[in-house]
């Protein structure tokens, strides 16, 4: 019983015992999740699991269970999850278990702190600040100056470039609310995520006036698209105020093209706020980014940076001075509790993780990451681009490594394009998908865009994956499909 | 080298004896953490720190450090941290290091997913839904129906409470923003937390339309007060929307009464919240509800709930349906795809460690762990009630575990009441605590609230804290501020 365990007398050895039996399961886990022979999952559906598998009963009780029964949950929890490291595991960004990440984790964990304070979190304030730092020297901000701060994901960093873009022109409206300012407007790409459609809906703007602007057949935003509609928006008497550009777009990885948005930002005096995937590009015009080194670069989830270009605009955004928190008369230079800078009050420590793994690959143990990445996903473009069965979603090299393609099966082959084999080519990918899930050898993305029926989108970040990955997933692909 | 482990080749020996070392660090650490021998923290100022210590250097390189290094490294971040585990860390209400809990978070980064879709998080999907469908039939919904989420803290929690309101009673905000309704405000106590005045400030309200409510002589809400304010508010043309009723309140522990506050709820019309300390009260009547697990359950950091009675107007309120994520065609019953009532895109697991530690204390030892910790508030109450040198700053046993007093040193206690008594009082806090910190023995929170001068808060929720705890801080206390 956990009775025994510490902080009870004599708790220090079963403590140290039930730990260890812990982490045996654990790193059983880790050794079998780089293991191809192991399936990536254990397909159940819902009622399934909520009917309970063999002495797995997902209920809570009034009493207490025992250690053992405890470990048996572990393990159960494990076998019917989703190995989301697996060398075959394809289907999100984030992917792949990083083994310094993960030890980063299970320090944090164990520290069980809260980033609101220097008081309480010396070590990875400090951490936060220079790491911050230097993510800023990257995207090219002179002398990494600036703001930022580690948040619950990408969703809400690109919430926080709403809320300080609005703030930064309109100042009022943390006192006084939207109806202090005018009709604002914000734009991003019809191909950008989902995220600036909700930070508008929940900030004030409404998601009408999150204005979607128009792609290339890559994906890109046509810059002259997006001044038509500043001017169109102008023109009904709305204030444009801020524009998303995507660096790495979710479905495609599109880059936008940042220079000439800036350009127009420029113009019209509109915040530029650019959503990063981790590349070699500098983003010095930007005034604010999304940066989520739990993607591209394999840090464990959660793990995210807003940054901003303007020093102080953050407190000056979110400050409420919270005198039980925030006590400027404390030993220590206050200015290093940066809690108020934040929507959240506690928050979770993220950076420990990313601060290990840098420590330990370097900066260029990153690039070389990425570089693999790329390498793999052309080597699966170029396997797939004139093969028989396979039509590509657009034309020319992936920017990133988004490769985006229809598997057509033999019965689809011949059949003359039109509403017939578009409905049977949109159930395609869904059957394969769910094959894959059952029978638990890989997991890729699959989704519509537009007008463009169901297709697969395959994204690499896995560090683990290798070419005879790609070649597993195309065999399974062919299988699966080949009597649809 | 990092390359040496998986997914190297023959990555398996030196993968799993790096990460049995760290386990090492880890364990040493916690035993260390429960042995009242230790310190609590070993103070550095930032400037110390970031100069350096012996070994430990702070800054990120281009260059891939050694794996002894990085041990090295992670003993040296555990070293210069905060023991907030310690039976003598009593600086925040989330305290204590539960070893089941800790076991869960070791999981649940092992696990490293998602909690967007049951696709990659099957088994986390149903247990967040098992539990908070629990939680919702312990504050007293029927058959415990309602929505929920778990968030990324109580203030992500309030800020979801204040959204859902407004799109309960002014839906036309999600797609036309705050120009779609009327001036709208919310009222919440001069006590109470301040996330409702952020929350206000982020979603377009106005912080200045966040009313404070009058509190009695303990920090309750006065009920008509609320009311005339909202008579007020309707005669100046404003609409009031919402409530936010605090049970247990950060600084006084303070529970608002909240049948009264829900009569006048029901009366004119507006959402009642409730920002929830978990004890015995049944909160039928609230619209919404936080729970913060990781507060006087002692769940690690973060795990928070945002509980709603209304079932589906989460989704409602924040769906924007991403097509490449939530699929409508997929082979298993996408309802369990949650992700989209989330502000969030990427959601962290908060739930297992949460379920786990349920599974192992049982719905009662929770309630024993929080008997215990109410035992030793008013051990502490009892004890200085009436001892030389303390004033309580209210009078009468406190509600919840909250203690809030002046230790006066005996310079000061003769000394009448006046400006003079006040200035030198407000500094011996601050200089108390400046020492506790600099000699690593203790830690206890301060502030000073309304009128009066900083005093001691003192709460209890780390599970290894004992009466010899609470004596041992009234001697650090007597012995610190004896001379000032």
């Amino acid at each position: 019983l956990t009775a025994y365990l510490l902080p009870a007398k004599n708790g220090e050895e079963p403590t140290i015992q039930f730990l260890l039996e812990m982490v045996d399961i654990l790193t059983n886990y880790v050794k079998k999740t780089f293991d191809r022979s192991t399936k990536v999952l254990d397909f159940h559906h819902p009622h399934q699991l909520l009917e309970g598998m063999e002495g797995f009963n997902l209920e809570l009780s009034d009493q207490p269970e025992s250690l053992e029964q405890i470990l048996v949950d572990c393990r159960d929890t494990l076998k019917y999850g989703v190995r989301t490291g697996h060398p075959r595991f394809f289907n999100q960004l984030s992917s792949g278990l990083d083994i310094i990440g993960l030890a980063g984790e299970w320090l944090t964990s164990t520290a069980n702190t809260n980033m609101f304070t220097y008081e309480i979190a010396p070590v990875f304030v400090l951490m936060e600040q220079l790491t911050l730092k230097k993510m800023r020297e990257m995207i090219g901000w002179p002398d990494g100056e600036g703001d930022g701060l580690f948040s619950p994901g990408g969703a809400i960093s690109n919430m926080y470039s709403v809320m300080i873009a609005r703030y930064k022109y309109f100042p009022e409206v943390k006192t006084k609310g939207m109806s202090a300012a005018p009709r604002l407007v914000l734009f991003t790409s019809e191909h950008s995520h989902y995220s600036i459609k909700k930070a508008g809906a929940a900030l004030g703007f409404g998601s009408e006036n999150v204005i979607l602007l128009s792609t290339d057949e890559r994906g890109r935003v046509i810059p002259a698209d997006l001044e038509a509609k500043i001017i169109d928006a102008k023109q009904k008497g709305y204030v444009p105020l801020f524009v998303n550009a995507t660096a790495g777009s979710t479905v495609y990885g599109a880059f936008d093209p940042i220079n000439e948005i800036a350009d127009i930002c420029e113009k019209y005096n509109l915040w530029l706020h650019v959503d990063y995937i981790k590349t070699y590009i500098k983003l010095c015009r930007a005034n604010s980014v999304t940066w989520n080194p739990h993607k591209m670069m394999g840090v464990p989830l959660q793990c995210s940076a807003i940054l901003v270009r303007e020093k102080g605009i953050m407190a000056g955004c979110n400050s409420m001075c919270a005198g039980y928190l925030f006590q400027p008369d404390k030993q220590y230079d206050v200015t290093y509790d940066t809690g108020d800078k934040a929507i959240q009050c506690g928050r979770h420590v993220d950076i420990f993780k990313f601060w290990l793994m840098w420590k330990a690959k370097g900066t260029i143990g990153f690039e070389q990451h990425i570089d693999k990445c790329l390498d793999l996903s052309q080597y699966l473009y170029n396997k797939i681009k004139n093969r028989e069965g396979y039509e590509m979603v657009f034309d020319g090299v992936p920017q990133h490594t988004n490769v985006c393609f229809w598997y057509i099966p033999p019965s689809l082959r011949g059949m003359p394009d039109g509403d017939e084999r578009r409905e049977k080519l949109h159930r395609v990918a869904p059957k394969i998908k769910a094959m894959m899930m059952e029978s638990g050898t890989t997991m890729v993305g699959y989704q519509p865009q537009g007008n463009k029926v169901n297709f697969f989108r395959m994204v690499v970040s896995n560090p683990a994956a290798t070419q005879s990955d790609i070649d597993f997933l195309i065999d399974e692909i062919e299988r699966m499909g080949n009597d649809l």
